[in-house]
């Protein structure tokens, strides 16, 4: 089943999307079992992230290939010997179709980061590795976008990594994939950038579950961004899509921020 | 006006803290103008954290004091040249009143770090100071409880400050207040332990939201840690206060995990 959140007349509705249409339900899926009060056409829908999450981990280098780039890079970093997290935050998040705005104050590098993302379905505390899998909603596909200069620069990852529009999140959620069995493919106007086998994890998303469970309370709709193996530089007016297999295809157009800043 | 959330019957209730009574709202103060429909007395109430936040803001190395001590200690920071800002998780917060509880693995350091919290009011992009100002709808008390032994080992603060029940915060939010003008007390077992000028920073809440805005969309109930000039050790069976003049005084209980970890 794949499970979305659109904006209709204004309003934050939950769906289940068909090839052609979207079912409107009652509520949200994470709570229980709703009803259908509507269809919509898929074309032409506007997609919302398809959760807004209580808590927003993301884990980094967690492909072994990702850190062999990043030492030749002149970032040198040790693979991870045990699973940790880290965080980013709400504002960032948009959906399917809507665009990545890139400040006018950024420089140098402006990448994206195409990546697995697990959506939580249950309370987890203590969480046995089989605890985890049952825990595990479904699946979407997260852009992290990252602005390099900043991301080196400043103490905190806070605009390299959380600026408005810096998270795409979406199409929808997955609950009937094989995730880690899955192959994840970026590409720049169509073009292919790269092309990894989802499940080429130093630690998988279960992994991180019962590790972040051992002192963490952990709850429906909390989202796992699973890093990525390879990036890619977008600009303005670029499309960016991240493809998972057997999930969905992100599509995002790249536009520069306006001059003055003021939000339309 | 003192604005808190309790737990009614087991249902979250905002409410207006008066002497004695509080009373009960229909509503988020931070939605409109929600009416009274009930009172309860403030003794013994079950306080929750007074906001549940969409974005959680916590500003680091933010009191020239604690700069200096970090470095006596042996971890020499820089003042920061701009304001720069990191994340807490929601998972971890907890009301005036509940446990902070120590987890069983633990060791070294345990400390508390009492912090003015300002809550935003308004959704708020490229503000100027003036801007900044108006948009905090009130302030509260939080405890950045931390774990030095975790912070200093892992790569990110994930169960170092965001374990469970690690942020303490309430007992409400006072709106009529210059809370810069105040002093901030920490007292373990009714001993004070530190006391500073709550106002003392090296960037104020204002600073810190002029910069924010720059790249990032602030919400009403986005709530903003200030960071502590002192700390102090806290071990179970301690009950730590932290108060601020003007404010309140946020008060827990500090309990050891019990083994086997499944929460009570």
């Amino acid at each position: 089943m794949r499970y979305a959140r659109l904006s209709v007349g204004g309003r934050s509705v939950w769906g289940r999307v068909g090839e052609t249409d979207v079912e409107l339900l009652s509520g949200s899926p994470l709570d229980g079992d709703p009803e259908v009060i509507g269809t919509v056409p898929a074309a032409g829908a506007h997609w919302l992230p398809p959760v807004v999450p209580p808590v927003f981990y993301a884990v980094g280098m967690n492909y072994p290939r990702h850190i062999e780039h990043a030492a030749r890079l002149g970032n040198p970093a040790a693979a991870p010997d045990r699973p940790e997290v880290g965080y980013r935050a709400n504002n960032a998040l948009t959906g399917h179709g809507s665009p990545i705005v890139k400040p006018v104050e950024v420089e140098g590098r402006f990448e994206a980061e195409p990546e697995l993302v697990a959506v939580m379905g249950r309370t987890l505390r203590h969480a046995t590795h089989a605890e985890a899998r049952a825990a595990v909603f479904g699946w979407t596909i997260g852009n992290d976008v990252s602005a390099r200069t900043w991301q080196h620069r400043d103490r905190t990852f806070w605009r390299s990594k959380n600026s408005d529009t810096f998270k795409p999140m979406g199409p929808w959620i997955e609950t009937d994939v094989d995730a880690l069995a899955q192959t994840t493919t970026l590409r720049v106007n169509g073009e292919e950038r790269a092309s990894f086998r989802t499940g080429d994890m130093v630690f998988d998303p279960f992994d991180h579950i019962v590790e972040i469970t051992r002192h963490i309370t952990m709850h429906p709709g909390d989202v796992l961004w699973m890093g990525a193996e390879s990036t890619c530089q977008i600009e303005p007016g670029d499309t960016v899509d991240v493809e998972i297999s057997g999930i969905g295809v992100l599509s995002n157009p790249v536009r520069l921020e306006e001059e003055q800043g003021k939000r339309p």
